[in-house]
């Protein structure tokens, strides 16, 4: 296992009716900006559930916020924020209003231009207390202290990160979810997957704690998905597993002491940067792909998660390699989400602009074994 | 799965080296009275480097905190701090010093008869800021809210608990467990074990990923321990390994939205406090009984202990569940745990004495199904 600090002081309050229980949790006299998404909120009764229960408090609303967040449309949110002086943010959404309302927080008192929060990783040194409440369990922010912001003049969608930027309180209420149209809940599922895939796909360390425990939410993200799916009636328990599992998947846990990639991740941004596709269908699209390219490098990882999370027992290492990669993309594929570029109108031309913006940057993931001239190769083979 | 709280501000600093980080962990200019047991730190390097490390700090010592930490002790130490100011404690050693310096911190502000802190429960408001220097993997106490002191003159071993009392960072550095005797490595493991235990092994709520997470520090501690024990020159692998599988199975993860007992441990509590016995090796002593005594009752969640930790698929539900709980006897007896009453010289009439005071208190654990009236049957299934 490798050395690490490991800090994440987000009070969660998890189970229905802990929306009701959020005015505890907020500072009185606190002036509240509410932020969230498109107005689902309004129509299945989370709205209303987050008003009463921050009765007596200041609130402004800001709504709006897009999936994939616009820095252009959260500038607009932080000269709200610098010019009411509030100092209070609830997000009430996914990870984009939550990632999107952590950039709010960071921007609030920087100084300069604030894209370089993430173009420059510029240090914060003070931020907006924020909570959150949960309505898509998907992509772990609701529990960690970084973010994705999209700049929408330049393309680009890039990430920061802060400790000062960890919810004070995040509520999980499974039955906010029971309305999400069938797309988002398989966005959710897979992008919770490929999470823990990017921590723990990588190299052998001898972390057998943090392994077992990636290990057992692929397990269950495998089991309650397809539950999820099955049926037009939520069930609850299924609900409150997958969100607990999307949220255990990146809250910096399982990561600790282990080599992380997230190679496939930086990918999948440029697809949807440039072609609006959803988050988590570039995931589906892309890890394939890098898990192939890594079927030697990555072998020793590649034949315990065969084991493990497939229960692969039989034939080569190879073939047992080959099938465990098949049997990722047929999830993806059972879940629903079509995995290949051409299902999604992207063909060679975008390919080669997103390989040129790679080998500008220079890198891709966190590992050399990825490198910005595999870029092309990888996204070939996902035509 | 049920509703939950989960809230756990511990930074920790793990991994070799790591003890020289601390002072970057303490306010500048605090006064720290430095807690530890009976002096082996002296020995193993620990305390050199916790002193280099704080150099530049007003550092005061207090020392000869015994295994289940003495109340009568501790007030001592509780005299200093308020008599000198102090504002800062680093606990440094294993889960007793730690327990006793939560104490000290939770008593030093606290007006009236500080044993209400656990015969009464009473609410702690304030408390002095604590750090830890961890230097046996067993507890968890580096990172929860809880400790439990025994009070000699009573004998009587009672535990406490608020938020205040989370230490603010523990180094988790594997290394300082090198030079461990033996017999503190063995309590190690099994104490680790039977935590997991504690909140896996009641009653299925659904629960996937705190099951598997339980389930992967029980296989850790099955694979790891034996290594840890079967040579003389340590691993700092499997002794981080060790080290972090402790330190999560009690820091409140696994037992979030799940039922929790604590059967065996109050049982246990009372063997130390009348005979003395090593805290961990009353837990294997009574965890056999405790389980057979639940065979019927906690028939589904044995039935899934018995397959997924001890691989145990063939026979009768009946001979699986009996399989199961002689491996886990024999796991205890695998590492040098003696598990019988009579290898203690504990009879007859301790076992009386013990099931008179569960009768009085009227309770034993969290759950209903080992209630006082069960105690005289269990402990003398084990004598």
């Amino acid at each position: 296992m490798e050395n690490f600090n490991f800090y994440n002081p987000v009070t969660v309050l998890f189970g229905k009716g802990k929306i009701s229980e959020i005015s505890s949790q907020i500072p009185k006299n606190a002036k509240i900006l509410m932020t969230y998404g498109g107005g689902s909120i309004k129509k299945n009764g989370v709205y209303d559930q987050v008003m009463e229960a921050l009765e007596g408090f200041d609130v402004t609303e800001f709504s709006g916020i897009e999936a994939n967040p616009h820095f252009e449309t959260l500038m607009k949110a932080v000269e709200i924020v610098r010019s009411k002086k509030i100092d209070f943010l609830l997000a009430v959404g996914g990870g984009s209003v939550v990632d999107g309302t952590k950039f709010i927080s960071a921007a609030t008192y920087f100084e300069g231009d604030e894209w370089n929060i993430m173009a420059k990783r510029a240090p914060i040194h003070k931020a907006v207390d924020l909570g959150a409440v949960l309505t898509l369990p998907a992509t772990g922010s609701e529990m960690n202290s970084g973010g994705v912001v999209t700049r929408v003049a330049t393309k680009e969608k890039m990430a920061f990160g802060n400790a000062l930027l960890f919810p004070k309180f995040s509520v999980l209420d499974p039955e906010t979810t029971y309305s999400l149209p069938k797309r988002q809940v398989i966005n959710g599922i897979v992008d919770a997957f490929v999470h823990v895939m990017e921590q723990y796909l990588t190299y052998p360390v001898n972390s057998p704690v943090q392994d077992r425990f990636a290990e057992g939410l692929l397990l269950t993200l495998i089991e309650e998905g397809p539950k999820a799916l099955a049926s037009d009636t939520p069930d609850y328990e299924t609900r409150a597993n997958l969100m607990w599992a999307a949220t255990m998947a990146l809250n910096g846990l399982i990561g600790v002491g282990v080599k992380n990639d997230w190679a496939t991740h930086m990918i999948g941004h440029e697809l949807t940067a440039f072609h609006g596709i959803d988050h988590a269908v570039t995931l589906a699209i892309v890890m394939p792909g890098v898990l192939a390219h890594l079927k030697q490098d990555r072998s020793e990882k590649l034949l315990q998660y065969a084991e493990r999370v497939w229960n692969i027992t039989e034939g080569t290492d190879e073939e047992k390699k080959t099938l465990a990669i098949e049997k990722t993309e047929a999830f993806f594929n059972q879940v629903g989400i079509k995995t290949r570029l051409s299902d999604h109108n992207v063909g060679q031309d975008s390919v080669d602009i997103i390989a040129k913006r790679f080998e500008e940057r220079g890198y891709v993931g966190m590992l050399p074994d990825v490198s910005a001239k595999d870029v092309p190769k990888i996204l070939e083979s996902r035509l």
